[in-house]
């Protein structure tokens, strides 16, 4: 019988995170001070974020940093998580592709998030931090920080993208049972909060809004830090867990990937994956293509500008070097709401421009098409989010079919879309539509300081 | 740094279930046809269910019966599942036990159910039925069939029992993501479901009404089986892997129980997990207790009598020899749906009247309690059934507190709880009661033919 899934031992599981920093050929660009326009120093950061995050926010020398024991001791609730062959889907392509993904939903908070939100509660609780806050979107995020601030014996209060909210209202219960407050966003709760309603009383919501009310709140509040679940390079850092593992399981498999997938918001769950293999590329000569998957209503690696521009929408963060959208880009309504933010990360930011990966743009019924295929074969039914990925892996594996070529596809299933199933039962309803999103609505926008 | 978690590989997982039957003191009574009162053969079930299931419904002989190789194949998708240590509970008890769980809900069905649907769709479709059709609670035994239908290219009808379908919408769209058709129950469609509709039109349900709908929608279609998602011996067998695997890895931990604890409805996730360990208690000398935590507004092993009585409401089945509560007994509309069920299994019977194992009753209140605080420790929030199990499992190890015992607990985490947070809502915010149930209800009720 063929082996279907490859798991690793607690004491195979990784104890250091990869830095891609370290080996990037060209370094990011540093976040700036939107006044002064200075490069700004990890001091400048630790306002905001927990100190050690600022620090592995700007270290390009480390290639790898240890994880913290206790964070270790936590992953072991849940790590490793497989490496899945996924014959079933396979055939139901007909091809001749290797198909593999990396199912990080198994943990009981069904994503991905919690690698980085135990590291980040964590740093905050060593430094004296009483409290955190943070964004979330579909809340795979604010559910993975609620639990990991309960963990170390933080408060947590988390802003939900009000789309998001009323989409999938179970995500804020799971939040609430593990203690977290949960505030709609925009809300009256924060200046920039109100400022957008003012604007705009039907605002739904976005990442960037979020944020904005988030960091508002840290730095208005005594003894509390923000925490972000993407973007930034030390999410990455964190993330690499799962492309670390995901190498040691293909070993066990056999194989070595020709292409890595991954849906893409702001770079954690892609980093996370790509990363450690990724090194391979820069490193070792490997060749492996690297595919970040986007929805085409918010379609910022292919169709934004590499900018400076702020992270939220109300202009609080720090300049950061991206492919943009403009930071008060107002993505659709669309299910994926990890997906719906302005820019990408600064590391893949700079991948991108140095050509060592690419990002392509899948519409929303496509994406649900796969997921539902997916959960036919493989019997997992993805978040909306992943169903990015399974999207651009059918596409390449349907490639495969026509040249006959056996290619290795190794994707990452970042969660689970249990919480998401109003968006299955609308889809399936019929009552699901794409949204293209025109060249006028990205021009309209503002990018960097105005 | 202490192990936390205790996995098997594929080629550990067992390849054959075990048939408590075969080494039980005094054999299950058989079921009798009601009108004559005779005993049944495995030919006079077999118009309802798959042949196979029949024969092993009956079997007292075989120890252990081989895993169909396609089934053994499905189970790789998601076993062997996790036996974790819950160090942080303990440490939430401040108690001297050592509490084990096996974690069922790591499969992407989110519960044990899938390990029976599996095999009862493969012995379907061997024998080429086109269709399957059964009753569902809470709807993990209708989202395991689903899929198990799906896997094996059948067509599956589901009835689920109405108040569940009101308080956990996703189970339903979860089921029609793969493919399911879903009703209510009682519902329009079946004599049974009107009839049952005219004498109460506000009824919500029960296990008992969702099976009469299902039996006789596949007495009468042609091609078509009924499956039954626990009670019945070949159900108990199939889920045998769980305890069957727990041996292993509980030997890997160094350990073995001296209790096992379950929740119970009609005895699939109990016995799944409990009969493996008992047959050291009936054959080696092992002095392990068995507790079948029940909701104390469902109380049948405690105060039910054990009688021959219908498995259905409507009086569609077999005459079953049970402890029961009576087939119209209606229960309150707790939110473990999966535990609203008039009667134990025939094998469960047997040994309660022998005395090798006992049940307790939990007032709802209690299991969410429980619940939150396991969330809260070990990171999962547990199916509301499930967390039956667990308050059971805290008296225990807080009677260890009290004695200053050692004891290794080992309990069944038959399922997730994504499904209910409308339940956790309205326990946080103080909306849940208890029901008690009185004598008088249980005594006005109807046991066996009238």
């Amino acid at each position: 019988m063929k082996q279907k899934k490859f798991i690793l031992s607690e004491s195979e599981i990784p104890t250091q995170w990869y830095n891609i920093q370290a080996d990037m050929p060209n370094k990011p660009l540093p976040p700036l001070n939107p006044q002064t326009r200075q490069p700004l120093g990890w001091e400048d950061l630790a306002h905001i974020f927990p100190t050690e995050c600022c620090k592995q926010e700007l270290n390009t020398t480390d290639r790898f940093i240890d994880i913290p024991e206790p964070v270790l001791e936590k992953y072991k609730f849940y790590r490793s998580t497989p490496l899945v062959r996924a014959y079933e889907l396979e055939k139901a392509l007909d091809t001749p592709a290797h198909i593999y993904f990396k199912n990080e939903s198994t943990n009981p908070l069904g994503s991905h998030k919690v690698n980085s939100a135990l590291a980040q509660c964590y740093y905050a609780k060593q430094e004296g931090t009483t409290n955190v806050t943070t964004e979330t979107g579909a809340g795979q995020w604010g559910a993975a920080l609620s639990y990991a601030a309960r963990v170390f014996g933080l408060e947590a209060a988390v802003y939900q993208v009000k789309i998001s909210m009323l989409q999938k209202p179970y995500r804020s219960s799971i939040m609430r049972t593990f203690g977290a407050t949960v505030e709609g966003s925009p809300s009256m709760s924060t200046r920039a909060g109100k400022d957008i309603i003012t604007k705009n009383p039907m605002h739904m919501g976005s990442l960037g809004t979020a944020i904005s009310e988030a960091v508002e709140l840290a730095i208005t509040t005594p003894n509390c830090k923000y925490t972000l679940g993407s973007v930034l390079n030390h999410v990455a850092l964190h993330q690499s867990i799962i492309g670390l593992e995901a190498e040691k399981q293909m070993e066990k498999a056999g194989e070595y990937p020709d292409t890595v997938i991954a849906c893409f918001g702001g770079g954690s769950n892609f980093g996370g994956l790509a990363f450690p293999f990724m090194r391979h590329n820069i490193l070792d000569g490997k060749r492996t293509e690297f595919i970040a998957a986007e929805p085409d209503s918010c379609p910022k690696l292919t169709r934004g500008r590499f900018e400076y521009d702020f992270g939220d929408e109300a202009g609080l963060t720090p300049l950061l070097p991206m492919y943009t959208l403009g930071h008060d880009f107002r993505p659709a309504n669309i299910h994926a709401g990890g997906l719906r933010y302005h820019g990408a990360g600064m590391i893949v930011s700079q991948l991108i421009k140095d050509g060592l990966m690419h990002g392509v743009d899948i519409p929303q019924l496509e994406t649900f098409e796969a997921g539902i295929l997916f959960a036919r074969t493989e019997g997992i039914i993805p978040a909306p989010e992943s169903s990015h990925a399974i999207a651009a892996t059918i596409r390449e594996a349907l490639k495969c079919k026509e040249t006959g070529e056996e290619k290795v596809i190794l994707f990452n299933l970042s969660g689970h879309g249990l919480i998401d199933m109003t968006a299955y039962d609308q889809y399936i309803n019929g009552d699901l539509v794409n949204y293209h999103v025109s060249d006028e609505e990205i021009a309209n926008n503002h990018f960097g300081v105005k």
